[in-house]
């Protein structure tokens, strides 16, 4: 029989008859049947069908090294959000998750107390705190990856020019306390010079984060955490283009001195407790 | 309230309030309705969600000047042909469509009788045939877009020369019909040597579609036809991997012979019925 409106959606399911791969099989019934379902109820024109398949030959041409469209298409869509909601399902006190972003990338080993800004200058801030199990037990020896933007709104990979800055790695010490000095985060606007930022802008949607900083926690025999400290007060907190904001993240940045300098400065502090694997 | 499995595609959807555009609004909350479904039924991995980007990326990253690997996914999942059916509607006795396909491309005007086959050598092929309207009047003056692929399986375009061949518009004479010269078409592979490749592999399926030749019909006042003619026999008419045959457009070839020439040769007839606008 003919292929038409009606049979579509069984005629390629069943093209994947020979599929041995239950999972793979899963994932393209869902896919097929959705998108098809997306076609009949929206009847696109032919050249609303051209126009979707120009943004996503756009959104992957804008793809490189250094930056990844379509990670920042699946984060403004809640598609990325959705996924860490499903495949972080909360059973206790641990910390909550949110997106890793698409400006994850390879980092330095700093010891605790280091500066992470190397080149950006900015309000001087010192991050600190504790990490524990559920039980409050201290987990020490853990690596925390941590990288944020600057006072421009830009991640290091976005200048092009290979220093690694704000950004860096460091353990926690036998008491699971960590500290490091860097620069007071700002809200950004994502990347808006390529195909998703054109689609927030037909959306009327701002491309606004509000400010935070990256943290990836890892520890032997417990889950690997990724997540962002929020800072309390920011304007974007209700609104993040990414809806990645959860209130349990959000933290107060206090005023006080740095012992070191013994110069004014910012201080947050932010405790994360690890769930076992 | 936090983003969670349970108001997440609220939450999106709410991000679209401010759209003024009616359509727009339609069928962005048509794809993230059932975009967040499929996530919501399949429940990926990171891996499995990375992987999906990667395939995205590649499939934008292989289109250029002459290959457009999303329109070739498009066509592969059924969707182009879920797009024709949507939009031919058929209310009367006109021809039916089928995909335009990923390789229509600019063509050069010939008279009635020429040769389209310029370096390509194959079974001569003459295919002729007259144009009608629903009421078996003639449509005189019509514009007949006709392409192939040739003997090796290849369109013109994909062989980086910037050579024409294969490809020719011609008009209907005064009693709506067409003749034109031509090389036997030959069932071929779609391109494999990219994600849509790559993901036909993995889903174990063909990557053919049976011999056949595009027609892009146009004659003021009549609605444009794009449509293909299929050769009767061939092996892929029951699987063409792009969804694309309806049994109303095969036609059995038939021998004869060249007037002009002399020698044997192929005949091809394809008659055509327009729809008024």
């Amino acid at each position: 029989m003919d292929f038409n409106e009606n049979n579509a959606t069984e005629a390629v399911l069943n093209s994947f008859a020979r599929i041995e791969d239950k999972r793979l099989k899963q994932i393209m019934n869902s896919i097929i049947t959705h998108l098809h379902q997306v076609v009949k109820e929206v009847e696109p024109t032919e050249e609303e069908w051209m126009k979707a398949i120009m943004f996503l030959t756009k959104t992957g041409q804008k793809c490189d090294d250094r930056r990844q469209e379509f990670i920042l298409l699946s984060d403004v869509l809640g598609v990325s959000m959705l996924l860490d909601a499903i495949n972080n399902r909360k059973s206790n006190e641990e910390t909550e998750t949110t997106v890793l972003g698409p400006f994850h990338a390879p980092s330095v080993k700093i010891n605790n107390g280091d500066n992470i800004a190397k080149t950006v200058s900015g309000e001087n801030c010192i991050v600190s705190g504790k990490i524990t199990d559920v039980n409050n037990q201290p987990v020490s020896g853990a690596s925390i990856e941590v990288w944020q933007s600057g006072p421009d709104g830009l991640y290091d990979v976005q200048k092009g020019d290979d220093i690694v800055d704000l950004r860096a790695t460091l353990e926690t010490l036998d008491d699971g306390s960590y500290m490091f000095r860097t620069v007071k985060p700002q809200y950004y606007p994502i990347p808006v010079d390529g195909p998703v930022g054109d689609l927030l802008q037909n959306l009327d949607r701002h491309p606004f984060r509000p400010a935070h900083i990256h943290f990836m926690v890892k520890s032997k025999g417990y889950k690997d955490l990724v997540t962002h400290v929020f800072i309390d007060g920011d304007k974007y907190l209700e609104s993040d283009t990414v809806f990645a904001v959860k209130k349990s993240l959000i933290r107060k940045l206090e005023h006080g001195i740095d012992d070191e300098s013994k110069e004014k400065c910012l201080l947050l502090n932010f405790d994360i407790v690890m769930e076992k694997e």
